[in-house]
């Protein structure tokens, strides 16, 4: 299929031949965590968010894995330097293992540790993004699972909730779902977090609900408070979006990706939109290309951009 | 570990190397649907009603595999066979297989199916039960994930609901959790229908709520209409559950399972539960051990008790 090398419990192999077992639990329940990561310029971009992350959703699952943040670091970094790739798509996921077959976890683990990658071009300043068109958005009937059944600061292998929302979309011409809360709200995107603009405030559904504390969620928050943009982080109904002056949908690989269509009403970028990019590529320009990390960048030279 | 066969995509293979792609949905999603089957005398106990289900969970998730009930038995029935297995648990899996990685599944689906058994002992009218003591069940936080989020007629292999259910019972001294739906109503267990006999009357929620339609639930039903027991299948409190004269739980590998209490109070089986149990036995033996069955269960005669 393709020559990349990936990181299965403890060793580089090829992708086509990267298997987990048909016991392990995160096969049998998706029982397994994940992330994720952007690399830019050989190095992940926002790396000690991400593992913070990885810890409260294995926190959030008991799932007491035993491997420190610079252990996981390293198999992703030697993922990345086995394929040469310094601008990728990474996912890490960390399953509770093989265990005797019942529900009931062993609380002792022997995780399944799994790095896939896949090559993107570069971010920064100079970057296209990485999505063809801005997103079509359609409010799905799908509703987004409550934290009481399943608590939406894990990010898991759970994620047929999401499916059933893009299935949604087959018969819509859009792109990204917009699901709602049990009560109706706003949550979030089915693989994205929802902003919009509205009297001159950056709004966005807060995180008491059921939405994941998305990393590219809290960048542009960052961004839009030391731009002195005014935020709102409350609780909205779908009308807020669908009248909004400006709206986009934020994750780790479409950045801050620009709503054409919400329901059909035009919403479009805008201004702040465009302010928010421009900052965050910034961003990303200085960590990962002009400043720290271009030693490693000049390292990894031989990238291929297949 | 041991020398069982499992069956993965169309292949018997050991099953110390039974594996599936990282890359395929039913490890990076969960996007997959399962049953647990029983075998008895060397077929598949209720495999109709196994299969109707199957493919209703594969509707629910817009999984058109392509498959038919007969190939699936077929490749049950050849690891059963290659196992030298009468008597056995069968899980059988089929996940969406490997797709570019997106979330939105393609409709082209080329389906993984795992087919994965154990031993256990024979069932019928001269049978010990699986489980060493009645149940301990215990009230817990997690409520039951709601139709809308994902229908609970889908048995899949996004499990995190249950589990998280389960985990809840380490401090508790309780081998079973009751879950209730988003109202605070009984649902279900983590991996079984709840019973309870209220006014001399076989009482269960109903399947409008979050509830598995459970195959073992619809074959105890059918009992107990058969022996002239009233049955109400509704909406009931917790309360009524641990104010019940008698109480079971059930799946197909418990099938009909006494409970000893219920957060903490005695509750106990009595005539209506024994009267279950002695007909659920009764008709295991006449399907599978006295019945038509016997030819088959004289051919699978090496079967080993391991």
């Amino acid at each position: 299929m393709d020559d990349l090398y990936y990181h299965v419990d403890g060793e580089l192999v090829p992708a086509d031949s990267a298997t987990v077992s048909v016991r392990d639990r995160g096969f049998t329940y998706g029982d397994a965590v994940f992330e994720t990561l952007r690399a830019y310029g050989g190095d992940v971009f926002r790396w000690d968010a991400h593992a913070e992350r990885l810890a409260d959703s294995a926190a959030a699952l008991s799932l007491d894995h035993g491997l420190s943040d610079a252990e996981l670091k390293r198999r992703v970094d030697e993922t990345l330097r086995a394929n040469d790739l310094d601008d990728a798509y990474v996912k890490l996921s960390l399953t509770r293992g093989v265990q005797p077959g019942k529900l009931t976890p062993d609380p002792d683990v022997d995780p399944t540790v799994v790095v896939q990658v896949k090559p993107l071009p570069p971010g920064g300043t100079a970057s296209a993004p990485i999505w063809d068109d801005p997103a079509t958005l359609q409010t799905v009937k799908t509703r987004r699972m409550p934290d009481d059944a399943l608590p939406s600061q894990a990010k898991t292998h759970n994620y047929l909730n999401g499916i059933l929302a893009r299935i949604e979309l087959r018969v819509a011409d859009a792109d990204e779902a917009v699901m709602l809360d049990e009560a109706g709200n706003l949550a979030e995107g089915a693989t994205s977090n929802l902003f919009f603009v509205a009297d001159d405030a950056l709004c966005t559904p807060r995180l008491d609900g059921p939405v994941l504390p998305g990393i590219t969620r809290a960048e542009v928050l960052d961004i839009a408070r030391a731009e002195g943009i005014p935020v709102r982080e409350g609780e909205f109904a779908p009308d807020d979006l669908r009248g909004a002056d400006e709206a986009f949908v934020t994750n780790t690989t479409w950045e801050v990706r620009p709503v054409e269509t919400v329901d059909g009403i035009d919403v479009g970028g805008g201004p702040v939109t465009t302010l928010l990019r421009r900052v965050y590529d910034a961003r990303v320009e200085r960590d990962h290309y002009d400043g720290a990390a271009s030693d490693e960048r000049d390292h990894y030279d031989g990238a291929s951009a297949e």
